[in-house]
């Protein structure tokens, strides 16, 4: 996408040609800056501080750092030890799981002296198959919202809400929620996003509204507690979200507070889509009620960061002293309250069925779902 | 309540008998503040300025606020533009109308010189009343946390959520949702509250949390996104809120995100409860979609205050430039997600008929129920 009119990807190689080069999401919207990766510590880090963030994006700075661990020792050893750092930075996303296997499956089996450059080679491909699968992804919802629009006719944009950033910050480019909305706005349909602003680390109010902003995207920062009420009053057509990880039945673990969302979606009648690359579908899994969430750093919630009167990116706290916070990092929204999923192969229900009608090499593998959803 | 070991109100008379003294809650929970109301004006400001807040408090406020008015000019004229001035503060809590209403028919009828003193003690009274009320439902409450202890034995604490505030803070004294908690804790029964934020203004946070922290209660602040997952896991036994404005049908306008959390509870089937005061029913009004919300200053939901390293109160953007944010004040829950009200007077279900079996002598005022709601 579109950084001050120069074309970005979110991840890629330095001038160098080995080290790895990311936007430091920290330090959006204030501030624009690149950090350069050049050992597996530093995508450890970049990870685990959420320089870099979202599914997609993840899977790709781990394929990245195995790289650069690979570069500095060669050994199935640490091989071994870079895929277990890595998976250990955060444990939902399923396709940093899905990125490690490709890696370790990549070069495993050959010479020593022959790994860092396989690796690179895989990690490369890595990131042009999210590029491909965003724009995948994008194309498919289009003709959503498309329908949408020729629906309300003169009747004011397509309003579309949406949850924390599954916009091109999240993946290698595109976006996954946001490629269908960058895309109807390029097609010339008018369209309006009400941005969640994501408490707590406010993704959408920092991020989303951020890369909406430079494409030119009409659309308006709210709180997560405004969905619900714009739902009843008539203002929101539909809603697309990404998703950490989906299970092969369907269920989407995703940013904590998508479920109300959906819940409100379906109080509503409004069509609730998820938008999903095929790598964060986690097969081995039916019901999103065994996903374990990511409880993160309770100060995340008891202070917030923002740009203070003198320009300077400042922390404030916001609670009193002696009160204690949670943070719980994601939810599950049940397949039964989501319209459909938009992948990279095509709209389908958020089912086991659904699923398997676009990925059927996948039969077989989903483990038998048990009806406990609630 | 107990504030460093001093019983307080939130509004009384100063030690001149005349002025009026209110908590500045703009100021909490970093700094103490008390603020002296000399004139209408005053009065007028510190509702729009939401240094009181909460639907009976601004009920006291606007008393008291008239009899400031009538202490300066007794006219009928005066009294009209007081009681005009104030009703426009705030458009959604409904005993604003109904405290006015009442001091209006309190000095109407009274020669000039004898409506200043009547409207004092028609003042003192609503408030007094408003503390009366609190611990009725206090009372009435309690008994529902009492049972839910019960079965749950030696099973950990009854955990409750709430959100925004509607404690002491928000009324004269003890609070309406949190009246029942604090009974229930003094009584010995073990609970723990998960506290909204409660975003933009963050009175979950700011204040809910510094009345329990104050009180001994045990709590935790999570953000507005996450009671959906905590529900779905099990961790809330009960949900308990305040409201601004109830509908005659059990439709319940309260702070924005109530209805996302009364869905969430539906959905796992837990216990969602509304505790209000008599004079927070609207009968002239039965569906909830027919209360207008009042749209705030965005600036609100692009900022934020909080206390910064320094220790001084300072407030910092929260979003890139460019970016527009809408503030909606409240949502509308429908009494069909509401387990029971919890008023003064007991405890009964949500609708028309429930809210008559307690207040039969309003029988006939309800406006028929229409078939529309979603």
């Amino acid at each position: 996408m579109l950084v001050a009119g120069k074309h970005l990807r979110t991840i890629g190689l330095g001038d160098d040609g080995w080290s790895v080069e990311i936007i430091d999401q920290t330090k959006l919207p204030f501030a624009f800056e690149t950090v350069r990766l050049r050992t597996l510590e530093d995508a450890v880090r970049a990870i685990a501080a959420m320089q870099v963030r979202g599914a997609p994006l993840i899977g790709a700075t781990a394929a990245y750092g195995v790289c650069l661990a690979l570069r500095a020792d060669a050994s199935g050893d640490a091989l071994d030890r870079a895929c277990e750092t890595l998976m250990a930075t955060r444990p939902t996303a399923v396709n940093l799981g899905w990125a490690l296997d490709e890696m370790a499956a990549a070069v495993r089996n050959l010479p020593q002296g022959a790994r860092a450059d396989a690796a690179y080679a895989r990690a490369a491909a890595i990131a042009d198959e999210d590029v491909a699968i965003c724009r995948a992804i994008g194309g498919n919802g289009l003709s959503l919202i498309r329908a949408v629009a020729a629906e309300k006719g003169d009747d004011g944009p397509v309003n579309i809400l949406t949850h924390c950033n599954a916009g091109w910050l999240a993946t290698v480019d595109y976006g996954t929620a946001l490629a269908p909305i960058y895309m109807a706005h390029d097609a010339g349909i008018p369209v309006h996003v009400w941005v969640d602003e994501t408490r707590p680390r406010n993704q959408g109010a920092r991020l989303t509204a951020w890369e909406l902003a430079g494409h030119g995207v009409p659309h308006t920062v709210i709180v997560d507690s405004a969905g619900g009420h714009l739902m009843q009053r008539g203002k929101v057509d539909l809603c697309i979200t990404g998703t950490d990880r989906t299970t092969g039945a369907g269920d989407v673990c995703n940013k904590i507070g998508t479920y109300l969302k959906a819940l409100a979606a379906k109080d509503n009648g409004v069509p609730f889509y998820v938008a999903l690359p095929g790598p964060t579908i986690d097969w081995t899994m039916s019901d999103g009620a065994d996903i374990p969430i990511e409880e993160r750093d309770p100060a995340e919630v008891s202070g917030i960061a923002g740009r203070a009167e003198d320009g300077s990116v400042a922390r404030v706290d916001l609670m009193p002293d002696g009160s204690a916070a949670a943070n719980y990092g994601f939810d599950i929204t049940p397949a039964r309250l989501i319209t459909a999923l938009i992948t990279e192969r095509g709209v389908c229900e958020a089912s086991a069925e659904g699923l398997l009608s676009l990925y059927p090499e996948r039969r077989g593998l989903i483990p038998k779902v048990l009806d406990n959803d609630p």
